[in-house]
């Protein structure tokens, strides 16, 4: 058998996830993906037994195009695993989906060039955040929105949205106050939308700062309950300064909705 | 202060839950409902602290249109309570949901007619069974739905279900063996829709026997399946015999849509 590289489509609810990224004695979303090929790959007869979550060090690397933080969840994550493997794409993806927990849930597996990297070949991601304003919070779907107490005025969240897009220094909507890169990105995309009691934002852009788009949200919030000018905008790209911008909205309300390539 | 009667409608998760009647020592929809109620009206301080799930001779009673099983939900079902309260409708409901668990949620409060009666004065109930048939199980929705690993023929289904529609003799759809009284029930609608991989079946009736939702859901399972012939169903009414009717389909595939009055 030879290696061929893999690349997977995952769909998560991460509420009950430490994030993407393994951490030892943690469950994260990588380390159950890495759980179950390594299974697949090189223990078939030991799985629920020999490795546990905290076991990051198996032989199967599982590269996620992005590591989505604790609570945070994936309509269409995509990633990439070099494999050993006899197994046809749909073989893998329902071994996988037999063995994976019901929250994690392996939707395509495609054969990908042996180049295919799923964060390195990256160009964009689109982005989701549900908020809902109303009085009576929906139980269904309780764990994919945040309920904020007051209606919002989204057109003034959609005034203010409109100053985020393009290239700009995004260092006042970066959560990592050590971070020494460059925190220049480009909005390609930034939308308000109401629908049903719920507001909407979608943002779709190259790159994104360690809770960018919780920050965002966060500060979209505030304008929309009139507690920050619409205009104000302008200037907190130009403060560079975290400290100025909204709260980091919670987890729960976020989904990556798609990767591009 | 006088007494006045409300009418409440009621949207709920039931995955936590023993059903909807109270039962000593478990949590269920009424008796979350009442101990709420019940420190609205008599206990203001003392909430969090005082009665338990368990506590079931509280003073205030709510009627439900109906007892739904463990593990099924509801989008909304209609319950009545009288209460001597200062409090407005909308009070009423802020106060609830603001206690509740948020799984359980409090859609509307009306004031009703002294003798309204959400059990007795019901006409009727429309319910929703959800099954998906892919071969990717959507991971959002999982509480709400039931998954079978064969694509299933809903023509076939749709075909089965007319035979149920109208006034039967339903014994053969009773989970309970020991029901002495009339099985005799009426169908107005059962239709079968596919969408997006998921099959609904939704039917609205004068009344329901125990499990006779499921029932009917797993029967139409098995004529999907192709395991039990369409035209079997005429057969299955007249011979009244549980045994020969389908599996009881799983709870979280069942919700409560609408009681009609």
């Amino acid at each position: 058998m030879e290696e061929k590289n893999f690349r997977l489509e995952i769909s998560y609810d991460g509420t009950r996830y430490y994030g993407w990224e393994h951490q030892p004695g943690k469950p994260t979303i990588q380390g159950k993906l890495e759980q179950v090929l390594y299974h697949m790959c090189y223990d078939l007869d030991g799985l629920e037994t020999s490795v546990s979550d905290d076991d990051i060090d198996l032989p199967v690397e599982v590269i996620g195009a992005g590591r989505t933080d604790a609570g945070v969840h994936a309509r269409e994550m995509t990633a990439s695993v070099k494999l050993t493997t006899d197994f046809s794409c749909e073989e893998i993806r329902d071994y996988m989906n037999r063995y994976l927990p019901d929250d994690i849930a392996v939707v395509r597996v495609r054969e990908a060039s042996p180049r295919f990297h799923a964060r390195y070949n990256a160009k964009g991601k689109t982005y989701q955040y549900t908020i809902f304003d109303g009085p009576v919070h929906p139980v269904f779907n309780r764990r994919y929105y945040t309920a904020v107490p007051e209606n919002l005025d989204e057109a003034a969240m959609r005034k203010a949205a409109e100053y985020l897009v393009g290239e700009h220094d995004f260092r006042s909507f970066c959560g990592n106050s050590r971070f020494k890169k460059s925190s220049v990105r480009t909005i390609e995309s930034l939308t308000v939308r109401r629908s049903k009691g719920y507001i909407y934002i979608t943002v779709k852009g190259n790159g994104f700062l360690q809770n960018m788009v919780r920050i965002i949200a966060g500060t979209l919030i505030e304008v929309g309950q009139h507690k920050r000018p619409v205009e104000s905008m302008e200037q907190l790209l130009l403060v560079k300064d975290r400290k100025q911008a909204g709260y980091t909205a919670p987890a729960k309300g976020l989904c990556l909705l798609k990767v591009h390539y």
